[in-house]
């Protein structure tokens, strides 16, 4: 089918709900990132947020060491579109899944995150079946709480043990201090990460006491790149959502260093009252886990979002939309709302000037 | 790339996430629907729910009259896979929509929602261009106050300027009672709901009293079928999710009439902790504005969702799981669930014995 759109046409020509990328500002937010890792400390950007090659392709030609992934599937895409450098910073597990992983080893320089031993057998009897070597970081809880190890002997047990599979190469920590990339106030922001980052460089330190080599010291989110970034004895950061800029993260860092680039256009479908108009934009194009979206239209607030519709109330001052306007809505999770999506629409001066495809949408698995 | 599924291969096998779908279940759900409609009410089910031309050829078989869908992106798949007697049951305005929709009608029986005149007016004039004739439905608030005439006056204003028309057919009304379809006493529910039905079928009358021919007078949802359609005047009812049961509709229904027949099925990835289990299905798998999803295992419950991660909480009876293990989740919301999948893997008796394409996924357009 076709998707009606043709390089050129206006910003208002474009069918809604649209996902919209402006991209000089994300062209500036990833020079102000790529900037910023001009010293020991790499950017590994992940690609969670964008799910895009071509995103992924320009990130690297902006400096990136390689890219994050969360899964399998995203990571199978990216390698098949020349991106080869790649640590997956979840487990893979389930049926058929080391096999793939193993298979992806042969072809690309791929890493991923462990924190069981039965895992790591499975993983190391795919590698030696398909002829392969898989790069593996230690995945260390440093106050997230979600997967990882809990303890520094636990950590030491598993390295030792990853040593000894020929088919693993044991690369080195990721940690991820999910847990306060959102903090509000940047001191407690800061003291928060630092203690994260200080468990993972400790335990790195604790494996080189033991006799290892740990070359990958993987940590920091867009909230903490400039904490974790320039924490001695980290090696890369995986930060994603600067590149777009969400509502949420915005709400933290403020837009002074990076810009909102990602937008959804939408279109008044419905204008049934006083004070309230009808987006044709709703739950399958907007996602609102980190609050409503925001749209971008002095006096008009987002009020509530059904599958197909999302509530706009209005002040006097924006009650003068009408059935057909556009309103661009600023989406307050980029991540999840790319997830929705098929294409960036790219825009420059109000045209469209090139479009993306999200191939890596719906790659969980 | 491959989707790695084989016909025949065991549920086990399946890469997760994957959205399953039990067959039988799902056509015993399909055939008491069907069997409920052999009075003068009939069924054109929504599918906003499945997205799926299988599944809406399937509901056809069993006696549907047509489908109801969201947004023209829909129709246009559903025609194109053969699906012709369509009520769009939203506004349709912006940008060359009117236009599309009018070529659409060139080769499928399209019904659309409306409540606005200068919407009626891009309607009419896309049709005349393109030498077709758009049905249209007039949008009644029967309280839901989303979209939709604000009084019967409007109501019957808009009819007659449609009448005008010569690119369109009025063809009747539409009302959703969204507003009480998930009211958990079945009491107060039908009380709402007669209510709206009152306001519809006597807008109805009123027009027919103004000498206008109505033909569809289309409400009801799940929660609301047995009640909706049994009401006089009411001619065709909207009903979507009864074919899967999410935990939501499960919860203000019961699951005596319609069981669940739609699951994520998920692998635990991590197993960090007494009484904690990271499974590899997200908010990038499962949706939860209507409550948390309900993992299929007792003693396990599912406390929180990252973007890849669904943090299962485990009593002490549940705290065998380990990393590779299955756990099926059942969607509070199938709809938005459904959205985020790219096909159904059909289950018969544990084995995979179809795969069924979501080819309006993400068709918000």
């Amino acid at each position: 089918m076709t998707n009606h759109l043709i390089i050129g046409m206006s910003k208002e020509q474009i069918p809604t709900p649209a996902l919209v990328l402006d991209i000089d500002i994300f062209e500036a937010n990833l020079s102000r990132m790529a900037d910023f890792f001009t010293g020991p400390v790499k950017l590994r950007p992940h690609i969670k947020t964008h799910k895009c090659p071509m995103i992924a392709h320009l990130q690297m030609r902006a400096g990136a060491i390689g890219i994050t992934c969360a899964k399998l599937s995203e990571a199978e895409v990216m390698a098949e579109q020349g991106i080869v450098d790649i640590l997956i910073a979840n487990q893979v597990a389930g049926y058929g899944k080391p096999e793939r992983l193993a298979a992806l080893a042969c072809r690309a320089d791929v890493k991923v995150a462990v924190d069981n031993q039965n895992n790591i057998d499975d993983l190391d009897r795919a590698a030696c079946a398909y002829g392969s070597r898989i790069g593996v970081v230690i995945e260390v809880n440093v106050g997230n709480d979600r997967c990882g190890t809990r303890s520094m002997e636990q950590t030491l047990d598993l390295a030792k043990y990853i040593v000894a599979k020929k088919g693993l190469i044991f690369k080195g920590l990721m940690g991820y201090e999910g847990h306060c990339v959102f903090t509000a106030v940047r001191g407690e922001r800061k003291a928060e990460c630092l203690s994260a980052n200080k468990i993972l460089v400790d335990t790195a330190q604790m494996l080189r006491d033991n006799g290892l080599i740990v070359e990958i010291v993987s940590a920091g989110g867009t909230g903490t790149f400039d904490m974790s970034g320039i924490y001695s004895g980290i090696t890369e950061i995986e930060a994603g959502s600067y590149i777009f800029m969400d509502a949420c993260y915005s709400g933290v860092m403020g837009n002074e260093v990076f810009r909102p680039a990602l937008w959804v256009l939408s279109t008044v479908i419905s204008k049934p009252a006083p004070g309230l108009a009808l987006i044709d934009a709703g739950m399958k194009s907007l996602t609102h886990e980190f609050g409503l979206p925001k749209p971008l239209l002095s006096g008009a607030e987002l009020k509530g979002l059904s599958e197909e519709h999302g509530r706009l109330e209005l002040l006097p001052e924006a009650d003068h939309l009408k059935v057909g306007d556009l309103v661009a809505i600023w989406p307050s999770h980029g991540c999840t709302t790319v997830n929705l999506h098929d294409r960036y629409c790219v825009v420059k001066d109000n045209r469209l000037v090139a479009v993306w495809e999200i191939a890596c949408r719906g790659k969980s698995q």
